[in-house]
């Protein structure tokens, strides 16, 4: 049994890593306000996995924020049309910072976040951040998410009145294969997950983002339950 | 005779104290990118002084960006009607913090400008906080402004390239009266700033920020250019 703390904030994309996060973080908290963003993001798909998650997982509240970033620029994954999009666009891990990169995107999002939590009395917010797969993102370090943390706690009338809100992000070490490992230990609703930089039907199978989770699956030695359009080479069936 | 440097991002709300900021930033830059947000204020007659400012100034981008913060929220500057604020709501000030107080609504208004200055590759971002008069709101304490810049030097593809985007808040420590005179003297459009809670045809003169601009106009001996409704008995007309 673990102790039941009170309410959190999850930000859930709908992909695996935000999948994981909420399920770990629905066994500490008695309540959950979970809360995704549509931003201009061409795979909405991923929107609406979020909404099978949080309804799968019983949550308390999913908040789906408009925002739209597009007029920011500078990210792939704003691209007008889907089919515009490239493989070699979907395929930047190896470079300093991939393409896919959304200027500020969790600064952005955790600082809705902290107003959530600060409205809605919640004493955590739990992100999906990890700093393995994608190291490439600063904003998914260790050292981004405590430089966040000590601004968090100045920023806000509960912080002023002695409360802090705590960011948590406990994947953030986590292989891809941890991170599978421990979402099937927890029945995670993985089957809802979507990762895929695509919004298609079913995922591609190619984009670094389809690739990694592919990978992650086989280094745990157990099948996606997503289906797919097409797998890579190396990709072993479990 | 100014150094220009590069390109700056300008929140500007259309508030007096914004549009002196963005006067000042416009000495000193050679391109400003404003920044504004739709999120839910009732009062929106703010987002059109913010539009007459930029063209005034002629500033060269001026972005609105919708985000709609109500599902958040704790404030009463959200309000659904107008009608429905009493006057008590907006009279806060000597509260600890005040009732207009939007959670974490610095914190999210300088992320998203921090995503715009990084593909705008702007050096600065301004922001027209002030400690002085509001000192109830955490978000605009010089504290806060440090450690939200220590989070930015982490947070973004440039920081990681050693590029660093500076938050200036020139009024941070200056009375209102002062904010006046510097506006003044900088030939700042104050005619078209807009200060009252109340999102009516001409300012109430009665809100808390009514009352602070006149106050402020009063002690700097200037008539304030916009129209009232109504004045405060002690005000004096110039």
């Amino acid at each position: 049994m673990h102790l039941m703390k009170d309410a959190a904030v999850c930000l859930l994309s709908g992909g695996l890593d935000s999948c994981v996060t909420t399920t770990l973080a629905k066994q500490h908290h008695s309540k959950i306000h979970a809360l995704s963003f549509s931003y201009g993001q061409h795979h909405t798909k991923e929107l609406k996995c979020a909404q099978k998650i949080a309804e799968t997982l019983e949550l308390d509240e999913h908040l789906i924020i408009e925002l739209d970033l597009t007029p920011l620029g500078g990210s792939t994954l704003f691209s007008s049309s889907k089919n515009a999009i490239q493989n070699h666009e979907l395929n930047s891990i190896g470079n300093s910072i991939p393409n896919t990169y959304v200027p500020a995107r969790n600064t952005i999002f955790l600082s809705i976040a902290l107003g959530l939590a600060e409205t809605r009395e919640a004493d955590t917010i739990y992100i999906g951040a990890n700093a393995v797969d994608y190291s490439g993102y600063p904003d998914c370090r260790p050292e981004y998410l405590s430089a966040f943390q000590a601004m968090a706690n100045l920023a806000t009338k509960r912080a002023i009145q002695g409360d802090r809100i705590e960011i948590k992000a406990p994947l953030l070490k986590m292989s891809k294969k941890d991170i599978i490992k421990t979402g099937i230990k927890n029945d995670a609703p993985l089957q809802y997950s979507w990762s895929c930089y695509r919004g298609e039907e079913k995922a591609c199978g190619h984009c670094d983002s389809c690739q990694l989770r592919l990978k992650g699956f086989n280094d745990a030695g157990y099948q996606d339950p997503i289906e797919y359009n097409d797998y890579p080479a190396w990709y072993k069936q479990q």
